[in-house]
């Protein structure tokens, strides 16, 4: 059994105190438009800029909530994760900023450039063989030992709740949407954004948007099962995670629509955005984008959320 | 003998007209700010996002100011330029703004990128022999045949202005900076930050940077004498050009400091900025990046202009 954490579904007092403390510590993020995109897209694009967020993903707001909601006592046990993605740098952000330690399990096959982004943001890293099994054992071994809070990269209460900052920020800062568009993962950006726009934004519609290889929201939501996570080969590595029971029950009560991308169109959407907006996005946060060009918005005003802005720049996915 | 422009020094009456009609059509570009880049510069730098503005370069501002200044009837003849650069692309875009045609003169050996983004533009693309004299004189033609106006990228008062709203708006959305840092090309946005400086913001010291590579206004200045282009070899192509005698003379009297970078410094500048900011900048760009993380500025507030982003995303430099 992994280490404890809150579980339920985030209040709207809890996305209030989210709102204040995420707010406090992240960056407010630019909205970017385009006219090249909206004319390709037949609709009037928002692109919320996650990727200039700390840490260079959305993923700073949901740390900087757990870090910065822990009392003093707990905080300086420190916190603890397991990822080797953009999580696990952005609880080592969130951790120095607070001034405690950040203790992250990754798998001893975990790229080095990940592995040294987290220890240069000051995390402490534990490595474990590259099961799900050896990653649980040893996050309880290092919890148990340090006392340090784990913070779960997205089945997790106050996770949820700073990943909904997002999508309230957007659409605080532009007016009159129609609808937001999120990818969805784990499930903890597009949590937060139903949670947000039914709480305070009740006339904008959420959807969730999945690369084709990896769609097991969609399936599941469909189905109306959670489904187990697809074959990790899609190049939108951020979202080779499958929901949780937390996330699946949020999601599947919003009723959340999900649109597909295929590869071809992710890579291509990915290559667009820097080419014509001049800004560096992962694959994970141009399947949004991929989906809105093929016209499926058509007339609307969608806040679409680059949800970050991390990869190999030594191998760009369209030079593979 | 190629074709008529304003060749004098704009006033600061000339700098508020084009100060107003500028901000009218292009983008207020954001500011941004990086803790890494600060740590490793030792300065606090505030990055104008030119990347960021129409056309993914300043050179939208002096297109725009002289598209926008002329009279209905000149501007119903179009505008006309040679260039293979960003300036082709931003005049195509003003003129397309305005609703008049852009001709474009460029070298039949110009990248094909370069040609189909005029001609996305909307500019009309005349091609001529890859030399000066067939330039000149293939100009002239366009002009005699069209009536046009020629927008010349840099020799040309109207430009000269345009370009100086980018280190006066950010003057302006920076107070109290020590020091603004643009690269220096055709001396278009150095001239035009130098004037705006002393203009409006006397306390502010404009400094230049250029490739080691492409030294011509470094060594001028130093000899008081102005100096031919250098072979085009250097990464930072937007900075192959040379100064002309009237952005000669004004960066002589405002007794311009120059600071050269090497290549393997601007490329590395250019990797650094895209991966910690999260935005696509062109080698040009990073010259002044490199020159600020060798420690030049310490303990300075210093705006570093971005100045585009313009670059073939199947080629970048660091992969070469």
């Amino acid at each position: 059994m992994s280490a404890e954490r809150p579980r339920h579904r985030p209040s709207p007092e809890e996305l209030d105190a989210a709102w204040a403390r995420v707010r406090e510590h992240a960056h407010r993020t630019p909205v970017l438009t385009s006219r090249t995109m909206d004319e390709r897209a037949g609709a009037q694009l928002f692109f919320k800029c996650e990727n200039l967020q700390r840490g260079g993903a959305f993923k700073f707001r949901g740390a900087s909530n757990a870090v910065f909601g822990l009392s003093d006592a707990d905080a300086a046990r420190g916190v603890a994760t397991h990822s080797s993605g953009n999580h696990a740098q952005a609880l080592a952000i969130a951790a120095r900023m607070r001034g405690v330690p950040a203790h992250i399990v990754m798998p001893e096959d975990a790229p080095a450039a990940k592995r040294a982004a987290v220890i240069g943001y000051g995390g402490q890293v534990t490595t474990c063989a590259p099961t799900l099994e050896a990653r649980e054992t040893t996050l309880d071994a290092v919890v148990a030992e340090t006392g340090a809070t784990f913070v779960h990269p997205y089945d997790d209460t106050r996770v949820i709740a700073g990943q909904s900052t997002t999508s309230r920020e957007l659409m605080e800062q532009v007016p009159d949407l129609d609808r937001i568009v999120v990818p969805v993962g784990g499930g903890g950006l597009a949590c937060g954004s139903v949670l947000a726009a039914a709480a305070f934004f009740p006339h904008v519609t959420v959807s969730g948007v999945e690369p084709a290889l990896a769609d097991d929201a969609h399936r599941g939501l469909a189905k109306g099962e959670r489904q187990g996570p697809r074959p990790p080969v899609t190049v939108a590595d951020g979202l080779r995670t499958a929901l949780s029971d937390l996330t699946f029950g949020i999601l599947r009560d919003a009723q959340l629509a999900i649109e597909l991308a295929d590869e071809d169109a992710i890579v291509a959407a990915t290559r667009l955005v820097w080419e014509r907006m001049k800004i560096v996005i992962e694959p994970s946060a141009a399947v949004a984008v991929a989906v809105a060009l093929r016209g499926t918005y058509a007339g609307e005003r969608v806040g679409v959320v680059l949800s970050g802005g991390n990869l190999d720049l030594d191998r760009l996915p369209w030079l593979r």
